[in-house]
């Protein structure tokens, strides 16, 4: 069937075919798009659009990776079929970042997918494809990662859920921005600077914020304070605002 | 990787595992996934159970398919992957219900997975496999129905969201149970008796509100009526009031 772009929710169906057709390719697992869904569930109540909290996340998480000794990006499937381009425009912004590749569902055939997704869009020096290193307290393929890449990050960014990764990666002292739309999940709950946005939305303006921090302002290894809680909590309560206005709409 | 039962979302990684598994089948297409995933997210948000307001549409719901001439449950892969148990059971409970595939990406080969699933849970005498009727209004495969099911139903259960497809049964006139977990989604809104509430639990309950509605109380083709605006409302008050109890919580 062809999608019309009269249909209400044509934006949101034209991305979700997108990631279907990445399924039947392999890049992405049928775990990948049960995850897109909850998080479309999420961007639905939060209004699509990225909140004056979710902006102010984002600014602080410009001045941590600026500051950053050793920023590394997270890259999975859903990341590679959604925001490849986002991903190498951040990392214009901020050549010193590392982008890895770090699946849960691991296979030689994903990560050359990934890898090829990453580098059609212009990501360049994609970590994460032999994946040498190990980090500990992780029972998935998340362990695997790499020697010069998240295993020696300072700040790591890790785009889409998994709470048990987040929870591994600060027990090892490093800082975790996460990207993930639901304010409740364990990942926004467990990171140190949780951004409660849509990927491709965030990244973008992240590539943007981080090219405007004074560079005067940039100490190596010294990082702003972030309130967290209240993060969630605003987020949390753009939710219930939004629930109310849709119900008194009708 | 083994799911570990000590997860602290164990029994939702499990359904997850068994529509992955679904989905690398052809039961379940991809955008069924993603479906899913919404509908896990809103689960979520309503604290993964029937919640009193949706209880009363369930109540509600028995009442209606008692008193209907012609009642039809409509089933597509995700219902076969998920629910094909409990379809059987409310079937039991009420033996002149039709159970019809109705399919957005049809296929003979899914129409023959579903009718399979159906089938191997007991269901009986399955609707839809020809499908040589046709709905007005409907662009997509859904228009495709049975002439002695959906074609000829005066009321129809059509649980997991399709809100094109909603519109198109109630503007032929036919009596429309949604079930459905997001309260804010156009089927949600269209239905004239929306449940919101989870698959399984709420068919399971509808089976046994079916067989309590006292026959005495059951006329053929009169429908009590049902309050749809205070049904979502409440469903919206329960997710507002759960993001505030969360937020709380930390």
């Amino acid at each position: 069937m062809r999608l019309s772009p009269r249909h209400p929710r044509y934006q949101s169906l034209v991305v979700r075919a997108r990631l279907a057709d990445a399924a039947r390719t392999g890049l992405v697992v049928p775990e990948g798009l049960i995850a897109f869904g909850r998080a479309e569930a999420f961007d639905y109540l939060l209004g699509e659009r990225t909140t004056p909290s979710a902006v102010d996340a984002i600014r602080a998480a410009a001045r941590w990776l600026r500051a950053a000794r050793h920023p590394v990006l997270s890259v999975n499937g859903n990341v590679a079929a959604l925001a490849a381009s986002q991903v190498a425009r951040l990392q214009r912004s901020l050549p010193g970042l590392g982008v890895e590749v770090n699946l849960f569902h691991r296979t030689p055939l994903r990560v050359k997918l990934v890898l090829r997704a990453l580098e059609r869009a212009g990501v360049e020096n994609v970590l994460g494809v032999r994946a040498s290193g190990r980090i500990t307290g992780l029972p998935s393929d998340r362990a695997r990662v790499d020697r010069a890449g998240i295993l020696v990050a300072d700040v790591c960014v890790v785009p889409l859920e998994d709470g048990d990764r987040t929870r591994a990666l600060r027990s090892l002292g490093k800082r975790v921005i996460s990207i993930d739309l639901n304010p409740l999940s364990r990942t926004s709950r467990e990171a140190d600077l949780p951004i409660v946005d849509e990927l491709t939305r965030s990244l973008r303006r992240l590539a943007v914020e981080v090219q405007r921090v004074p560079t005067g302002q940039v100490r190596r290894g010294r990082f702003a304070r972030f309130d967290r809680k209240r993060a969630l909590r605003e987020a949390q309560a753009t939710i219930a605002r939004r629930l109310r206005q849709v119900a008194r709409a009708r």
